[in-house]
């Protein structure tokens, strides 16, 4: 079994109210491997400049991920972004985005990439992600990210790969604009009538949430008290969900499968807040997941004991 | 058993994106009131002009709530708000403010109120607040709601009455605001250090999260694909949360019992969202609320079943 993902890998700059950053490993397709590496075989597909450091292919290949796919562009640099978080770290500003080898990339899968279980299409053009879903030797389990640009310059392109896939993985401001439905419920039941089977709504601080055509799902983020840099959270969460998801394929994803990827990707990503970029994750380990997973187990719990209410009595 | 609750009885003017209300029956202690009454005896206590209609006050006396407490200052007028919100429903602004009757108010209880068993302080001024805490009989379980209003102008006064109530019920932006700490959690633990046992993060669409010296526990909010009016929700969520607990207390306010109240105050608060006002809550049944209250019991639920995952092998 094995998981492909498409996405950027990059370099950032990132200063937030607990330090600062000027050049870290960063990338959507990177956040997402380093989590998705604890469940099964990762290839990242995406181009690096001549000026990507070996180090951090090395990163990039913590627990087994197989980087034939990282197309090193020697005469060309690599994506660069730069930015500011504000006080409580909800809102960020990006004060440089550097395409670089990113302008002129185009996918090519080996074919073991191609061959892959489960895909992942992390936050590129539509297009380039149309591309790979033509590449693809039929995935078991195909979900998909994108942003507010993708939404605002190509939704026709957007809507239409996410026609494609199973699961749509989103941040909830997004889901509203994609489908100019102001309630969350309803823009997910509407992605839900264009094809996909689950619609992820991430919501940062507050957690994440599963809308599948039977049932609705939530878990808060893991309860930190010290949150550095939420840079790379939504990707790693999304390793995390994807990865889980691949281990359980043979018995088909059911939303019992869904939900507790839900745990996994919310587990996973709460280490990644913990520390600048990826210098949490890459020295996580499997002991440490299990305990937050099993604590996110009993933070929605409560006993039932129906009460007589006033309203019982009449 | 019995439950005082001491705030606002007012008249709201709202608009939303889905209609509007020229002048309705609102009010902190109103929508307490109206869900608290499932789960006991509540005697609001507060100020209402000579404009308060007698029908209004029929409304607030639904399920056996008792109003001697409320004083009619027949040549003044109710407390009047008016406000606007936004597209998806998160944000609002107040368009006007005039405390009338609330100007001059100073809370006289009569011995019921006094002899209560749980005490809930809405939001008014700290100092009320405090001579609130004096008038009463030491009841069993006190909690208390304020507003970035009274942290920007009366905090000292406001801490000095957190540091006497059981339980402090805030917005999530406002606990940050109180405590100067960016972070929920590291906010509320230090809340919890001033007097408190728990401290729950009103989180509007998100739900909300409660947080003990042992517990942590998050709901989100009961997913609805149609949301027409949040006035009040904050309080109707008190008053189910707050509610729930006067039914536990012979056992002592564990956290099992404050868990299971908040899924009670998420499940009120969703069907106050409803309909414009008291609008839902008035003609609310109990089996309607049991029913919500089941399903929350799902929203966090997933099966563990431990993976091996690449960490685990090595």
């Amino acid at each position: 079994m094995s998981i492909t993902v498409v996405g950027s890998l990059a370099y950032d700059a990132v200063k937030t109210p607990f330090g600062q950053r000027e050049r870290m490993l960063g990338g959507a397709a990177t956040h997402f491997a380093l989590a998705a590496s604890f469940f099964d075989t990762v290839r990242p597909v995406g181009p690096v400049g001549g000026d990507f450091a070996d180090a951090d292919l090395e990163v990039l290949r913590t627990r087994g991920t197989v980087t034939d796919d990282v197309e090193v562009i020697a005469d060309g640099k690599t994506f660069f972004w730069a930015g500011e978080y504000g006080w409580d770290l909800n809102s960020r500003e990006t004060l440089d985005t550097q395409l670089n080898v990113f302008e002129t990339f185009v996918p090519k899968l080996s074919p073991a990439a191609q061959a892959c279980d489960v895909l992942f299409l992390a936050n590129i053009q539509p297009e380039l992600q149309a591309q790979i879903l033509d590449a693809v030797d039929g995935p078991a389990f195909t979900a998909l990210d994108s942003m507010n640009l993708w939404i605002d310059i190509a939704r026709d392109a957007l809507v239409g790969v996410i026609e494609r896939v199973d699961c749509l993985i989103l941040n909830d401001a997004e889901l509203r604009q994609l489908t100019g439905k102001p309630n969350l419920v309803a823009a997910a039941r509407e992605i839900l009538g264009w094809g996909p089977t689950a619609v992820v709504a991430k919501q940062g601080e507050y957690g994440a949430a599963l809308i599948t055509a039977a049932s609705f799902f939530a878990l808060p983020a893991f309860p930190l008290e010290t949150v550095v840099d939420p840079t790379g959270a939504g990707d790693t969460f999304a390793g995390g969900f994807v990865g889980s998801v691949a281990q359980h394929l043979a018995g088909g994803v059911t939303d019992e499968v869904l939900c507790r990827a839900m745990a996994y990707g919310t587990a996973l990503a709460s280490f990644n807040v913990e520390e600048f970029g990826t210098e949490r994750v890459t020295r996580l380990t499997a002991d440490e997941i299990h305990e937050r997973v099993s604590a996110l187990h009993g933070f929605g719990r409560f006993t039932l004991q129906t009460p007589v209410l006033t309203g019982d009595r009449s």
